[in-house]
């Protein structure tokens, strides 16, 4: 018998008493050997105790000694990526190039929050000096800026095991805030979790933080995460996962005596309505774009485009079957675990039987020899059945589409009237058509967290201007995003100092400004 | 029999077929003769759907067209001052001073609104211009801001009858952000609510605004409220009031079948901790001070001081006696309804009532001729006691102050460190002193909004840097200010364009900046 691997807590290791369980490779099907134990209720409550105690270092740590650490995490990273590429591929199914890719992307969100907390303007620091001789009363000297909210617990993603997942967006968000993190492990990828893991714990320690910076639990099932949910030390959650794991993770949080903030980024369509030039003028080179997005990943992607919506007639049949026919030449590849590859045939199969949807390309029950493997799939409705039957709003996760045809541009409207929070809705055409319809553009704003034009949505870049987020169910907080700098504003609250002495003021809050950062001075933004 | 007046449903009147109920003057405990009708649930339905409509047209207004709006609020409210005077002192019981400065105060928060959305940097622009030729794929173009989260629900609140009520600050921020708002008046103040509104509709009206932008709702119980928080078009909610009532309205928000976020500020002790100075050096003057604080407005603020944390000895019993008589000094005033009154008796004779509590200034049962008067009263009790005993933790909503007396520094940190989330805590010290106490300061500034030295809580500046929220229980979302310029964020969410044509991008997007707002532009903040 080999042994167990144990949770991570602090600089200690977990005793083993909880459950075990294995990953499995989706390439053949096969149990991985290692195994691994559930973190107990009392590893999760010295996690979070000593994530409380860590907290206020943490908070006091200035943006460069932030920047230090967070580049240690990169450099760490970067360091076992030749590992990274054998474990990640073996639970994941996931190809080399990808996990060398992902991990680059790791490592990189590190090195942008480390350059953001590093420059500093991101506390909004605001500053309103006393006016002692006002009347009828003084002004007293206000000043405010962002500060940590406390220990975050960061649930990963199963379909990005190493950007959204231990050292992911969330993670690094929350330390570049000056949080302490809490990560619970995806049960399908707990090797990966373990060697980024012993990275993060690393760069603790070379950089000195307390032990309570960081730690990871395992949990085979439910118990591990709504334990950790509930500890009063948490002051809030990151999630990337299904829209039922993310509502309950919200219902626990919000149920709690102090309700918590929980950022789930959870189920979208990512709907893509075209305007009529496309299929008159271009039509081939969308379906082939279309199929490239819908297909990448095994369509494992939050932004995988699920839904098309476009105008009745000749061109629109020319563009289904051709689409139909496109998809029915990608190969079907290895779902990232057993329990994906079920929901997607679960999720076909009640597609098929909806009245009033036709099956253009059948998925088929083939799992080949791993068990995991998928084919593209799709369906094609009128605007009538779909906006009349809720179900084909959902999301069906993994390489189906489903096509969506209108009359003209009220249903389309209408379509986009009813929809859901998503993540992005993406519109197709030339430029004068999207000056007439504007109205679409207004209403898809409300919808969701990021608009394209001529874009498919699948690939999200990693800069200050990205908004992955949006609407419920897209995600629990629409006021948020998950990638991008933006993402550090959900683990930060303000805090105003009234009439401190400069000497005992945060840096970034005394007259001098010797960051040099950008703040709000008597109304004045410099 | 006199008319009944009844709800603003956008441009039209309500019908009247609800319930009716009736203010009362706290000063003669009269109910005056206006009749006011609870709106049916067709009339909340219908304000909720104008409001709906409303949202779109607002989304598309730019910064100087919302400023108009603002300030013409702002002059109606301030041309209506004289009416005000009658009308509010007649609800409230509160003087006429006291009426026309919170006038003042409404109308200026709308004029600093107005002053900030004309400005327009406060919607976070950031732009990331494309590098088509970055290897290995393409950077696409990405731009961001900040956009009006949809129709908000606010809730007045009984202790300002105005400038937390129809046009009070979560209204101002919210109309701002550019949503529309439906406001539920306070049942003991709905003549001023009527007034108010009345100003709010004329902007509407003179702007040309859609009539969706604003609806006025009465309620004599909880069914109104709960209507409108649970109506499918509300995004969010705004609430001033008690921890009962935030809760049931955030409980309710979360459970819906897409949450919404409620701002609501509810209750804190904002307690006070003197370190050994003050009352060796100049207890007299804080004990004056404080004495004003705690029955300024006859302590219904919801930064008064409930709490002042003291180090036991000669010093402090000196003080206590001191303290005491000053407090038994404070003539009785009316509270603001009889509700309000009831309460700081039940909680006054629970105090009383403790173990371990010592009652220092006695508040008595009297009630004056209108039913509302309350005299101040004082407990005292120790730190372990405190600690003990939960329910001493919690606020009398009133003109009451308890004196804790501690053993020395530590056990200080310990009640800061059981503290609840606070508005405020405040030390008083000197200058060296507060250095020697930075835990103190580390662990408060995790339990507040606002951290203050030398200077009492009462008197919430309206400018940049006020943070006038704080962890739970003082609000039910820790991130967010429900007073000063910041409260405008509460309302808005990030949108970001991906490769949209320069043309179809809004002012704040686009390369050459007409408006001069502050950006983000490729990282660099201009």
């Amino acid at each position: 018998m080999s042994e167990i691997e144990t949770s991570l807590i602090g600089f200690s290791r977990g005793d083993a008493s909880g459950d075990t369980f294995y990953a499995s490779n989706p390439a053949t099907g096969k149990e991985l050997v290692a195994a691994y134990a559930s973190a107990a209720d009392a590893e999760v409550d010295r996690a979070a105790e000593l994530a409380e105690k860590a907290a206020g270092s943490l908070a006091g740590l200035s943006g460069a000694e932030k920047a230090k650490f967070l580049r240690a995490v990169a450099d760490n990273v970067d360091g076992i990526v030749e590992d990274l590429v054998t474990i990640v591929t073996s639970e994941t199914g996931l190809p080399e190039p990808r996990v060398r890719g992902e991990t680059g992307r790791t490592s990189g969100q590190f090195r942008l929050f480390a350059d953001l907390v590093e420059e500093g303007s991101w506390v909004d620091a605001r500053i309103d000096h006393a006016m002692p001789d006002r009347q009828p009363i003084p002004k007293p000297d206000l000043r405010s800026m962002l500060r940590p909210i406390g220990p975050v617990g960061v649930f990963c993603a199963s379909n990005f095991p190493l950007a959204f997942s231990v050292a992911g967006g969330d993670t690094a968000s929350a330390l570049a805030s000056g949080c302490p993190v809490i990560v619970k492990a995806h049960h399908a990828h707990p090797g990966s979790a373990l060697a980024v893991g012993h990275a993060v714990i690393a760069a603790v320690k070379s950089c000195g933080l307390p032990e309570g910076t960081f730690s990871l639990l395992y949990g085979g099932g439910r118990t591990v995460g709504q334990r950790l949910v509930k500890h009063p030390a948490l002051k809030a959650v990151g999630f990337t996962g299904s829209r039922s794991g993310g509502r309950a993770l919200f219902d626990l949080a919000a149920a709690r005596p102090e309700p918590i903030p929980v950022y789930a980024e959870m189920s979208s369509v990512n709907p893509i309505f075209l305007l009529p030039s496309v299929l008159s003028d271009r039509s081939e080179g969308f379906a082939t774009g279309l199929q490239g997005s819908a297909v990448m990943g095994v369509g494992q992607f939050c932004t995988n485009p699920g839904v098309v919506i476009h105008e009745k007639g000749d061109a629109g049949d020319a563009f289904k079957s051709a689409y139909a026919e496109l998809m029915s030449q990608a190969p079907a590849s290895a779902m990232l675990h057993s329990g994906i590859r079920d929901a997607y045939g679960d999720g076909v199969t009640a597609r098929s039987e909806s009245s009033n949807v036709e099956v253009l390309t059948d998925a088929g029950a083939g799992r080949g020899a791993g068990g995991c493997e998928a084919s593209a799939s799709v369906f094609a409705t009128d605007a009538r059945s779909y906006l009349a039957d809720a179900s084909l709003a959902d999301e069906v996760f993994g390489p189906s589409t489903l096509l969506v045809a209108c009359e003209g541009r009220e249903e389309m409207l209408e379509i986009a009237g009813a929809l859901e929070g998503q993540l992005t809705a993406s519109i197709f055409g030339e430029p004068e058509e999207l000056a007439e319809h504007q109205d679409l553009v207004d209403v898809l704003e409300t919808k969701v967290g990021r608009l394209l034009f001529n874009q498919f949505p699948t690939g999200v870049e990693v800069c200050h201007s990205m908004v992955h987020g949006g609407p419920y169910p897209a995600t629990t907080d629409g006021r948020s995003t998950s990638v991008g700098t933006g993402a550090i504003l959900r683990f930060a609250r303000p805090v105003c100092y009234q009439g401190f002495p400069t000497e005992r003021l945060p840096e970034e809050l005394k007259d001098e400004n010797s960051l040099g950062i950008k703040r709000v001075v008597d109304g004045n933004r410099g």
